[in-house]
């Protein structure tokens, strides 16, 4: 496989799982890192996501759980909930799940990731 | 509901899904902080895995997800590998859940979570 | 003890460590994930900081070094900060602990438990 | 204050802390970095260890809890665990304050708080 | 050497690495914890950057780099980024340094490392 | 660019780099996760090391400063105080990186760091 089929099928994905959030993270990298867009495109959504053995509703499970966890990272959480609620979650399975890391990474860790699921779906019932 | 249903709840949900594994850190508990066994069972097991909403299955993935993603809990991520394993994940399904880390937490995470994974495999196949 | 004693109880501890702001928290739940915030009642205070043996002021100390710690959770740090001034800690004593933090935690989480303090403590001097 | 009568300081305040467990490390760190065993001595002991406003028990239940919620640093925390005994903590206000960062750091993180507390009793029943 | 030497060798220094925001923050230090302030300047600036074995350039290199990957302490960051440059770093050498923090503390760190980056280009530019 | 190029380029930059200790850990991951071998070949050493724009030497000292930090990959550090001393950075250099690092994640990181060091120091000095 060449490079450019592998952007191509990581634009692809990244279009399926994050939409235009997604499209604005590209954006937003042109004018300081534009290479740094292309390998986000290229090796987590042309590479990882884009591999078969686990459905996309699956990964954006472990995504969202990983960065409810890291607690870090709250501008790529609500992409990634975002993300979830386009691959077929339902609301009610993302409150599961970050409740879920509550006993992991501790209390603060999960009501942050559900103050953030609400501004998603808040954003959401708006548009 | 009385807490001592809650603990009944919690101590078959904690055998479904750790096992052995979950009896032994429960025993190891017992001579330095018993209450906090009994929270265990209770909170966790009693309260959130024993949820409707979400399958037990599903709960593992995002626990192996986030685990690998904060990295400091080894012994934790191996009992929730073995967990994954006793509720109906492949070992294919975990490697792949683990890969999946490696964009949001960083290589290191994910090749620690893959060398736990086999360790666990090593373990699995020995008994 | 049943359930509803172990709510109560923490109701009654949640309103004496953390006052409104706790009591805003658990609005803030009510439409996104109103069992979380019962867990929350529940398993925290109800349970942990309704024990014997570590006086509130005590625990709030501990809350309040954990928390600037670990460096990702200021909303709930504020309100700790607030909770140990709650519970009998001079505002003297919240500074030395944050800064003894520096230490094990590096500089810029102690830096960020400061101006945490310093918000706090001008909210309190305006009410 | 000139830096020599911080460093004695320091060194007191080390050993009334730490004691042995303190030297050793300072001795660990002789052939690779002799300036940062000193630097060790200088601010975490010399300057902060020794201000007032805050008394040696207390610091040593703030670190314990910002040790077990880093959840990285386990030789670390026992050092700390041993410490807090050395000041007049008991084994119980330990196994309190290890408890009550569950709720902020997440399960995994208090329990390997706990189990680094049942090596550190049974090291000190030893001898 | 005595502490005034060493505290007028931090300030030197600090006004060479983070220039103004450097003073920025030891104002806002000035009614919460001046101490904190003058160790601030003391340890950092007056032990650790002050010693020969590497120089400046280096030093704000590896602290880009450490802040970066840490996640949770994004003023800190800006304020080194500055430093960075104001030691010599090129705009081009700070984004790869971020970029390859990507490979050992993931894509979301370091988005907002480059996010980070561009805030403090675009206040370079508007100055 | 196909990925067979980019595949061949990250070889040859993991050779000179890790040396041995990065062919291992490919060979640990054949048997559990062949493809992340392979990712982890192209995209950090055939994407990111690749790059112009920074030395190897400064990307080692940038990888060394983050893992340190990060405090929970000391397999990962170990691999790269190795790569740090390959590429050209001396004993006294990589002692500066890690020391630096305790102003930003605290003294138990750092002293975790210098004992890595050390390690590696033994291991170099015996073969």
């Amino acid at each position: 496989m060449n490079n450019e089929d592998r952007y191509q099928r990581g634009v692809e994905k990244l279009r399926e799982v994050s939409g235009e959030a997604g499209e604005r993270v590209i954006d937003m990298l042109k004018d300081i890192a534009p290479d740094f867009a292309r390998y986000l495109i290229e090796f987590p959504y042309g590479d990882i996501y884009s591999r078969p053995g686990l459905d996309l509703k699956t990964r954006e499970i472990a995504v969202v759980a990983a960065l409810t966890a890291l607690g870090n990272a709250v501008p790529q959480l609500k992409v990634h909930i975002h993300g979830a609620l386009n691959v077929g979650c339902s609301r009610e399975e993302i409150v599961e799940i970050i409740m879920q890391t509550a006993i992991y990474a501790g209390f603060p860790a999960a009501l942050n990731g559900l103050f953030s699921a609400k501004e998603v779906f808040k954003e959401r019932d708006a548009s």
